[in-house]
């Protein structure tokens, strides 16, 4: 890629993450609902404060910071690069306001693209792989910017319409994919290539890296995600009432916070229901006991939509519930890899874009494992220990201008975690089926 | 009061609680810096609803609720009046908008006057003294508006400046008259009458009712408030260090919390200066070792200011170290009483518009207290325990049209409470002068 | 008091400390079941070091401390007196074992009367206050070891039987007295002189002192305790489902703790029943719903027998429901004052000995309150906050070798302490009558 | 096995569990010091409530409860088994005493001793593999009571010497391998078999099954453990106060709980140290900064000891210090595989009866994994989330009569204990050797 070539996906990136934004008040924009979530501002800070750490500081020698307290504020995690704002403080500044923000990131976006106009061919090289990062980076704070605001909107007892433009009605897909028959794709196992190298032109985070061998077991694996219809069968069956199908930890949690369903679904009895105006209620003709709270406002539970936001826990239930179990990561990984050249009637669906899968795999560095160098060698190794690997994308993931969706992407929470917009999709041993 | 002076009398109040806001953006009037504190979005909401309570929804036939999820989210504390937002949630609300918010106002305002014009003299009976307690209500948010708002900003590692333009610069009266010498004003005791009762004309809450006798030794009260100067000479003679000048649970928080100033002093050596642009700095000429932040921002501390945002707790040592004690409530409202007519060269300074000053009082009933009855039976009885009398008014209190500046006013809050603009006056018993 | 009647008081209260514990196991004595409570190994040898500290490091020039780290271990608060086992980890001593804390009591109590032998007159003076304070301190801490085991037994399943010999079946007096009628005895009020002063011969604590006039308005008390058959009522009436009758932080701790009834109730729904060996349940005749669980075990709730083990949320909830109100501690004090030379047929009953009444009064210090001074110096005053005063003495208050029973004693606690052998009286104002 | 043979293992174990107590009191096994924590005497008891619910209810037709409650107070995680004492309230049952808890387990003892007499061979088929599971259980419990043991004595500022005689000086091997030169074993890798199954005779719990192929990348590992000299070193150059080598959450770690050194290790400057007898001060010539607290009592730093006591966040940010990682699992397996039957020359060191050793390994269920069935189901695998799994075992795991030392063993804990006797050993990829 050109400098010329970069600062045109630059400028869609940047531009993406404010489209994200449309619908949103500055009220909106500046709160925080809990500790593991961070303010829209933010977002829009942070990933601004990236570009000048990894590019701006290092190579544009007239760039004037912008604000000297900025680099305090939306530092996220790196201890490298000095103290910084508590991650569940985030949602006390009022200020800066967005629109210092705003000029912020057109502050940081211009002196870039100044930069990169007359930038050496030597410094250009070194730079790319981290402004390239920097775009990753970016795109996965536009996927916590829709997450993280889901949250806050769904603590919200008037349960708010965002309906942002620029994401699809995630359980309205045309073709209701999660309603085809459930069916089980074999796979032989045995010594498998899983992982990636970094290559030119192919990104792919460090924790995806190196290629290496695995040895799998034969086994199956769903052809979909586990609907909500399925679900609700799990729940009438006494589905977290009954600590035969749970993790100890996750049974253990089910009682301290009172979990009796996904995250945002809402019973016919929820108070809540008398504070959305009669209107929608209307449209929405509530007719089932459950419906379910999303981007796009309530909606009565359609069976055949995938279940989403579920806790590791959650999914891990279900599937012991079900006489399955989840997949590991890598047998989700190689028969994705298999399907990209497989014929459509077998093949796997839901792979990507509806919703995160949980797999059965803990987050552990890979053989050979080598963090990043540098400013940004705190980016994902420092996080691989209790937490577990989920796989695909979901409905939040952005497709462009790089698609995050590949095989040998590892998305990784806390069990408990269910704010993201997380699935499951079963497996077995194959000697069980 | 006539229903037309009243609406005159309505209308300065409620304007006041918007000129409040002039200088705040929508982000800062969103949020909610701990469970003590409500967002200003929150106050003025919910001091609308309050007038739509007591009044609009009992008298007015036609009144239609503006919104029906409005009695959840801005009922404070009034268990008979239905489920509530959590308090420590009111921050996670960006809906309804400021926007929505002041609609409201405007709706319940509107709705309020028309029903005024018309009001029959038996209504009008009956109402007027909720109304009226609804503006003395609204004036207490006034000042609660500033106290939270500062605490926010405090948080905030820029230090922001607000100068709200209603409020005089707290700490710069022109003449500083926590800068006079010490002197002690005493008074004989016996038999005295404090508190108050409900008169035709003269508005009193029902915690300062009524009238009753106490027996009063004789004692010795301070001119002044005690100044910062004092306070930083007992904090350089181990204040914070010596157990022997503390309460035990005084003690516990200094240790817990890590105090070892009040509130909102700054020192030298805090990182948030950094953050201070130099401008303000240059102008602040920060020479001292101490610099103290309030609503207009940082200031190098004034010696002879009143010490300010001081627990109980830290108001408690500081008269245990400097041999002296605080006052009890009534000692110092006889004493208020006293000087209402009293030449000035004796008289007690900053007796209000200072900082409220604790007492060594506990928040109990008056002999024959009775609680206001019906929507209002809640507002102050129910508090009463665990709390500390504290007497005056201070820097952030309304003037207008009401003063909030009497000498039977009780207003209380628990003993490690900071945020409030506090401070102390220290008093003697007589025979140990 | 001469030193050698002394010895004679001294050797008395620590043999009495002793003969608490017969019915006790190494293991009961050695466990703590709360931060709030101590395990009885440690009240012995605490009290044991009080005498040590107050006179045998000072007076006794050859006394040899037992072991240096006592100090550290069973010092209780005293700031001055150097640094201590945190007080919610004294549960966590397996050593020095009761054993060792026998011989250190053996230790002290020899070197203390050795000394008495021979001690100068003038010693003797400076001495004699602190020894008394001693044997005090140590009768308080008796009743501390009947309620703190009471408190870790009831949160065994077992619910086992102590019956400690030296402590009568605390509700099953021969005269139930709190089945007489309830009846209002009347007092004119007026400047009365409550408290006491130090006066040889005459032992109080600093917290009684001094003597000194208050003034009281008109009032009425109930002649004997509320009952349990009254309480049940109340609760039968909805006592802890109705926020009417509550202060606001005893409604919190209502729903937050989740309490239903007085601490040791037992219903008759408890699974612990099913733990109670049959033979004892049949004896108990478990008839009623309700059963009380106590220093004798369980036994069928007596409607005619004081309630106790309430918080003053619920004592001040219950004169609510009640439509009276507690007494200020001054109330009682003159009614006990007035009571003392009275003829027995309108005369307060239980006074004393059955249980500590809740008062609506504040731990507040009095006018010239005065700490001791030197090692004694934060016994009571460092307290004087957040707490109620509670008066009369109960059923586990050690009666010899002094009786602590007096009219101007204030014993204190936080509002929402249920451990403390605990109930309440009502009181009116005469007014309304 | 035969019943008769059975039985003399048994009596065996049961026995070994008894003389682990040999020098503690009854207050030190009634005490517990953490909710992770036991004590001993719940060991006791649980351990015996096992056997009894999976042999004796179920066949023993005459066999009589000893107590219905002892279901309740010494279930330990059984949800499938009824409720339980919560585990944090084990330390607050000072009922039963311990003469119950070891007439439980005699009655328990003779009872099963009674049934094997005349079991059936079709019970006894059944009944073995529980019965002998029943014993590893037991000795999975002795060394908890061990560290649960040390663990408690370790916060009592007396720092008591334990010397339970069955347990040898941990740290004081004749032969003190750990200060051989460091040395790396070499492993090609390729595809290697890991894990057993069940089959006659060879016991191994349910987490190690079954017996399956893994790929492993060539690597070498260390000839010996990290010892106490090398963590010194760690320590001197900031290894706690350097972020870079810490992941995340064990960063966070140190910060809250202020790590600063291994669990056990006593600075020169800690004011325990005064209250040890000078005598055995004296002894243990404390010539170092440090010494290190074991049941042993305090002894000075040996730098050539294993050290022990790690988190896992300490065990790996002293590999990242150190230029290396820590074994996987599989890497620790195949290579104590190879060693059996290696010559001494090359071989690894302190493999077992030192340190338990913390691998990169996340807890996973390997493929095929199944539950044990029954009562036991709940044994192993509702564990399998958020903890890492350590290898070999320690110098308090039981060697009789069943070594608890085979390749294949899966220990587990969260990667914040540090109470577990654990340590460990560095490894490194073949390639950056």
């Amino acid at each position: 890629m050109s400098p010329t070539e970069f600062v045109s996906v630059y400028r869609a990136v940047r531009a993406q993450s404010l489209e994200l934004t449309a619908h949103l008040s500055l009220e909106d924009m500046a709160l925080q609902s809990m500790p593991d979530a961070s303010p829209t501002k933010w977002h829009l800070a942070h990933t601004t404060w990236f570009f000048e750490v990894v590019a701006l500081k290092k190579w544009h020698a007239d760039y004037e910071g912008f604000n000297i307290a900025y680099a305090y504020l939306f530092n996220s995690y790196y201890e490298a690069l000095g103290d910084r704002q508590p991650r569940p403080l985030r949602g006390i500044l009022s200020r800066p306001a967005l629109m210092d923000v705003l000029a912020y990131r057109e502050r940081v976006d211009n002196a870039l693209q100044d930069w990169l106009q007359k930038v050496s061919p030597s410094d250009w090289i070194q730079a790319q792989p981290l402004l390239v990062l920097g775009l990753h980076h970016e795109q996965q704070h536009q996927e916590l910017i829709v997450t993280d605001m889901l949250h806050l909107l769904a603590q919200n007892p008037l349960l708010p319409t965002w309906s942002p433009p620029s994401i699809r009605r995630a359980q309205q897909s045309s073709v209701p994919l999660s309603s085809a028959p459930l069916a089980w794709l074999e796979h032989a196992g045995g010594v498998q290539m899983v992982g990636t190298n970094e290559q030119a032109g192919v990104f792919a985070f460090d924790n995806e890296c190196p290629n290496h061998p695995v040895w799998i077991e034969p086994f199956a694996i769903a052809n979909r995600l586990v609907n909500c219809g399925e679900y609700l069968t799990f729940m009438e069956d006494g589905g977290y009432e009954r600590p035969e199908f749970w993790l100890s930890e996750g049974w253990a949690r089910v009682q301290q916070d009172d979990w009796h369903a996904p995250l945002y679904w809402v019973s016919a009895s929820d108070k809540r229901l008398d504070f959305c105006t009669e209107t929608s209620q209307a449209q929405q003709g509530l007719a089932s006991d459950w419906s379910v709270y999303g981007v796009h406002g309530l909606q009565t539970l359609q069976a055949h939509e995938a279940v989403t936001h579920l806790s590791f826990y959650e999914a891990s239930a279900y599937a012991a519930w079900a006489g399955a179990r989840l997949p590991t990561e890598f047998e989700w990984e190689v028969l994705a890899q298999a399907q990209q050249g497989a014929a459509s009637s077998d093949s796997l669906q839901d792979l990507y874009g509806v919703a995160w899968q949980w797999t059965r795999s803990s987050y552990d560095p890979y053989p050979h494992f080598k963090p990043m160098t540098g400013e940004v060698a705190e980016y994902n190794g420092k996080f691989m220990v209790g937490q577990l690997v989920l796989r695909g994308s979901s409905a939040f993931t952005p497709l462009e201008p790089f698609a995050h969706t590949r095989a040998t992407y590892r998305n990784f929470f806390p069990p408990a975690a269910r704010w993201q917009c997380t699935g499951l999709r079963l497996a077995k041993d194959k000697s069980t089926l």
